[in-house]
């Protein structure tokens, strides 16, 4: 029998949040895939046969002769070939408005909010430790912390906003939406560096998502010198 | 009875490649939407309720509640409409392992190639032009400019390297993968920044997608106070 939660591999580093979302993606879908942490900065060769553009998630299953590169493209081949068996709990809507909305947010997650939000903080305060000099290693650059620090607040406005007219981001059932933009959030939060107080409606949906037993993995991960904010993996926050 | 092109709107600028990708798309399926010239640094309030993103393109059509925002959202958005209609000239392949390739360079060059190449020349060549020095336009920042046309070289070379291995750059057909990649090519290509003697096979490769009746309106395309380079519209350049 050939059983594909064992053969998979998934590349991945513990703070990237775009790995975070597959993480919890395949934790929904039962799978328990091998974990092999990637730094990009080392630019290792292997993996850049395996992906050329040097990103985090890259997902290999041992039955395609290449790689499953990236967090969106991941997510649609497993829908497209394990979505049906979760019926009800299926991530992604099956009528096309539906599915545009889900894409839509995925977007947003993953490239609007990546690039005014997590890729700042990560890179100064957690990339940059793991960084040697000549790697671009360092001291973080206050200035890009805060500015990040302030675009956060309209992004969780903006999901206060949907929650308050929907029961989920993307719309009655919880979908890859609320879980990509739960991976940023919940990288964001290790660090301490999600203003909480300021959406009362972000703040029960995050508490939804967070409670799911897919999240637990995220919630266990350490990095050494970085002490996780309090409330990180806090159910009652 | 209702016809569905003539509802269509098409919101885009003539120079942004991923607007651009979504008119060669629509063309092939036959599609005619009403277009709808957007200036994003404009911020118009009601584009902003259509897409609060404020990017282009985003389609509208007449029958869904929400606008369909984002070129990779709209081109899974038509392939799932309409894509069984195209028969053999399908854009997506039907194997899963196609789709994760397809989707693969859809990212690659609506992403990567975007942040590092068109991004920065149309920004300072296009965009900067028409803004008013409120809203950020001048003069093109040079260095920015000499960075984008080092970085497309690379990229250049991967285009060739992947079409001597296969016929398309996702494989045996021409998909979303080629019409995204020469989207983007042909709004560097108006500016004259593809240095196209250094890949013989990417050349070749671009001839033949460029050829397309798809593609004739882009290369139609003009901007006051810029002449295209001599290859732009030329099929045997």
């Amino acid at each position: 029998m050939f059983v594909w939660g064992v053969m998979a591999q998934l590349y991945y580093h513990p703070f990237c949040p775009h790995s975070r979302f597959i993480r919890i993606v395949m934790a929904e879908y039962g799978m328990e895939p091998e974990m092999i942490e990637e730094r990009i900065f080392e630019r290792r060769q292997e993996f850049l046969m395996l992906n050329p553009a040097n990103t985090t998630p890259v997902l290999t299953d041992g039955q395609m002769v290449s790689a499953i590169v990236g967090a969106n493209v991941i997510a649609e081949y497993l829908d497209e070939t394990r979505g049906l068996a979760l019926g009800a709990r299926r991530l992604m809507p099956e009528d096309p408005a539906g599915r545009v909305e889900v894409r839509r947010l995925l977007e947003w997650f993953n490239s609007k909010f990546f690039a005014e939000v997590t890729q700042w903080l990560l890179q100064e305060k957690v990339f940059k430790r793991q960084m040697r000099s000549d790697q671009g290693g360092g001291a973080p650059d206050m200035e890009l912390v805060r500015a990040a620090r302030q675009n956060i607040r309209y992004h969780l406005r903006y999901i206060g906003w949907l929650v308050q007219s929907r029961n989920w981001l993307a719309g009655d059932t919880m979908t890859y939406a609320d879980l990509a933009a739960a991976a940023h959030l919940s990288s964001v939060d290790f660090l301490g560096d999600v203003p909480w107080g300021e959406d009362e409606a972000a703040k029960h949906w995050y508490a939804r998502v967070k409670s799911r037993p897919s999240f637990r993995a995220i919630l266990s991960d350490r990095l050494p010198g970085i002490t996780p904010s309090p409330e990180y993996a806090d159910l009652d926050f």
